[in-house]
């Protein structure tokens, strides 16, 4: 058999980093910028970004949380006071020391000395918790719950567009509570919020669980994850939900007056995801033509494309394919209008569809004067082979429109699932253990794990391996680890990842 | 006659810029941050900025303007190709000199020099630029009209709460066009839209039209404002467009082949509006009870008080209440859900009533068992006076709810208006015009003017008073230049401005 050809190159099975950064090329979603490890968004991966974020924000509204904004800046005796903390952020901080700049011997050069260095924000617990602990007097101010959609500067050696970028755009949310149990409760919920968002929204399955010892969050009493599978077998991180304790309550001297009338220290949480998650959908969904866009966030669902074939139809085909996007904007999908594109490029039908299955466009459809005299369209879903044409009456296509984006959505996400339930063995001995990381089609471990940061160590060092997340959801099951005989309580999630 | 009390102390009589401040601090909407000129946007001045941000951003996509994100950082070499334009921003940059921390005796100290120092951005014409001149080949791919959503940095040494900070939010427009004609009308037809957002949705009446030389943004072939009054007679820049000709299109070399096959340079607008908005509806609307906000923008449009005397009452209250809540929700005005709030704090109603009365909600509406048993609620308009009752069945109160809201924006709309007339003169003489911006009552000046910079310096240094701008929209009038004697051709608008 010969090689089919693809619209991209290569593919997942020849080189899967580099087909994923050829995807993000040829959809043309985000470039690297001159500035090092910054990145430029561009419109079809910014609209994406903006439906994933109205998805979240509606959901963190539904939990009492409010948006607020809070400064880029940070000056460094903040980010000293939680010792953890700063230790976990120092060694990749954009500083700022200058206000101004000043000619010298016809050069600019920095001038203006500040006298106190200023951070800019890898993350703003401590700029937060310093307004908080001005905010918060009596348990009548709590919980206090606020969310900010903002950028953070981490100055990453190796960057990888959306996955790794000195700049990243996020949302973080910080909340205070009463009671360790009320903080808690909230983090879980918030890890909620962001699986059902994932899942729902998304089409990604994941596996929701604890980060063990080494994986936490510089600060945190307890981080949660939720972690998919790409295509390549390795895991994806794909956001964070943290339990702070009072740790970052007692750095920045929050205390509230107690029912009982008690100066106490509140409890404290911080979640977050970034645009991460655009790299993870690329990864899950995406395949060797391209983007594969889940329709519920998408940020077009149908292009229509015309067929003229000579200048006479022209007129003829524009109307109809017009009067056909309005008919289908009239619809909705999933609580918003469906989004409808005429493309009239001044460009071949053919050029024109290969644009939009790169782009990852959920569905096409293509009408000439044949379908016209038909009263046919030729609809295409993403998800079928480029030419796998379903012939429909324009009723009909217009009728069955929502239910079809639905399905490729049930698709994306089955296929998804299926994928990761390939890719995942339970492993109960070294030797094999080590032996399916050395293999190529390695994916995620189900394993027995003793908390012991050496032995996690070793791992990561021989085979570049870590766990994961000690889930939550999956059966408990009582056995022994396979490196250090010691008892276990539950099986773990070992991979390689992002 | 006794002095009335209000809730925002001092008034605008006794001390406008503190006034000022204090509307801010009693609406809870903002407030300064230990980080030197960055302000903390809390969630009800935030809610506010999502609602004229929507707004804005609808008529942006309406221009077939799309959604973009450019990196935060721009090299200095950069910034540096435009003359003007780094002139204009040098002397209050933030920049980043080192991207990491160290301990050195015991403290920590920025290092990792950067070979290149980086600005955080003032604006971001010179890296879209950069970014534009690797887009852009033909003639196909123009117009282009990008938007980011952002934040910049600009190091003010005297801040005020959204008239100036040295973080801001904002957002700028980036086109690029193959004539001078179409990038000219594009700047225009930015104007309008942010004009039809102040005037329909802000409901602050503006005075359109160029700056002087003097007032021009660094790089501008032209520069276009609106201009409001605000209730001291000073003027509010309140945004502003710019058609940029070829100077930046030539400095980062943005050129593209055009339909008669010659590589061109390409014509290139910039437009711009900030958190400022929310500063010129506090100056414009607002009063000495606090703030007043336009109903088409506010967080919310209604709270709903409960008022309870005796233990027993309350079910029946709050069931009533949040059943009215119910259907005042089910509403709709200016093409959006109305927003209810039901106050239910253990706080006494008096109270909440100032409470929400600060915070520049348009509608409260007050129940109490007495209304109950009537079948009646009690209406109060913010602005009315506080105790300007209108009693209404509660079926005649949610009928009428969108046009009490729609009734409340016209009636800050007109008065805005009328006190703009009231505060703006004809003056031709030298005298005349000395002697008015002497006084405590100035506003606008409309005076001849012919374009003379030394005129205007002058002006400012004896009077601090600029030209605002020089209006489209006014009849053209020729006469002579009061301070020349130069023949004019047109009336300007001089003032006092922020």
């Amino acid at each position: 058999m010969s090689k089919q050809r693809t619209a991209v190159s290569p593919t997942r099975e020849e080189n899967y980093p580099e087909w994923y950064q050829q995807v993000i090329k040829v959809a043309d979603l985000a470039e690297h910028s001159p500035v090092r490890g910054c990145m430029v968004i561009k419109p079809w991966g910014f609209s994406l970004w903006e439906n994933i974020k109205s998805a979240l924000d509606k959901e963190f509204k539904k939990k009492g949380a409010q948006n607020a904004y809070f400064p880029l800046f940070i000056p460094l005796s903040y980010l000293e006071k939680e010792a953890t903390h700063v230790e976990g952020f120092a060694k990749e901080c954009a500083v700022v020391t200058h206000h101004r700049l000043e000619e010298k011997d016809g050069k600019l050069v920095p001038a203006g000395e500040l006298e106190e260095p200023l951070v800019v924000r890898p993350t703003s617990e401590t700029i937060i918790g310093e307004m908080y602990s001005k905010w918060i007097e009596s348990y009548r101010d709590l919980p206090l719950k606020l969310n900010q959609w903002c950028n953070i500067v981490r100055w990453e050696m190796r960057t990888r567009l959306f996955l790794r970028t000195a700049e990243i755009l996020w949302q973080e949310g910080h909340t205070a509570h009463e009671t360790k149990e009320e903080a808690l409760d909230l983090t879980k919920q918030m890890l909620d919020v962001y699986v059902d968002i994932a899942e729902n929204h998304l089409a990604i399955p994941v596996i929701k669980g604890r980060k063990t010892e080494a994986e936490k969050f510089p600060g945190a009493e307890e981080t949660f994850t939720f972690e998919a599978m790409m295509q390549d077998g390795k895991a994806l991180q794909m956001g964070t939900s943290h339990f702070l304790g009072q740790n970052f309550s007692k750095a920045s001297d929050i205390s509230y007056m107690s029912r009982e009338g008690n100066l106490e220290h509140v409890w404290t949480t911080s979640w977050g995801v970034t645009t991460r998650l655009i790299g993870a959908i690329i990864m899950t969904h995406s395949d060797d033509n391209g983007m594969v866009l889940p329709p519920r966030v998408a940020p077009s669902h149908i292009v229509i494309i015309p067929f003229v074939n000579k200048e006479e139809t022209k007129e003829k085909v524009y109307s109809y394919c017009q009067e056909l996007k309005k008919e289908l904007e009239e619809l909705n999908y999933f609580r918003k209008e469906v989004e409808v594109i005429f493309d009239d490029r001044d460009q071949r039908a053919g050029e024109k569809a290969w644009h939009w299955i790169k782009k990852g466009i959920p569905i096409r459809i293509e009408v000439g004067p044949k379908e016209i005299d038909e009263g046919m369209v030729s609809l295409f879903k993403r998800t079928d082979g480029p030419k796998d044409r379903i012939k429909l009456s324009k009723e009909e296509a217009v009728k069955t429109i929502p239910d079809v984006l639905e399905s490729i959505q049930t698709t994306i996400f089955e296929r998804a699932k299926e994928y990761r339930s390939k890719r995942m063995v339970k492993i109960d001995t070294k030797e094999e253990f080590y032996d399916y990381f050395s293999k190529k089609d390695c994916g995620f471990a189900l394993a027995h794990y003793n908390p012991e940061q050496s032995v996690e160590e070793k791992i990561q060092q021989d085979l570049n391996v870590t766990v994961r997340c000690i889930p939550i959801d999956l059966p408990k099951e009582e056995g022994v680890c396979p490196f250090t005989g010691a008892p276990s309580k539950q099986r773990v999630v070992f991979a390689k990842s992002y």
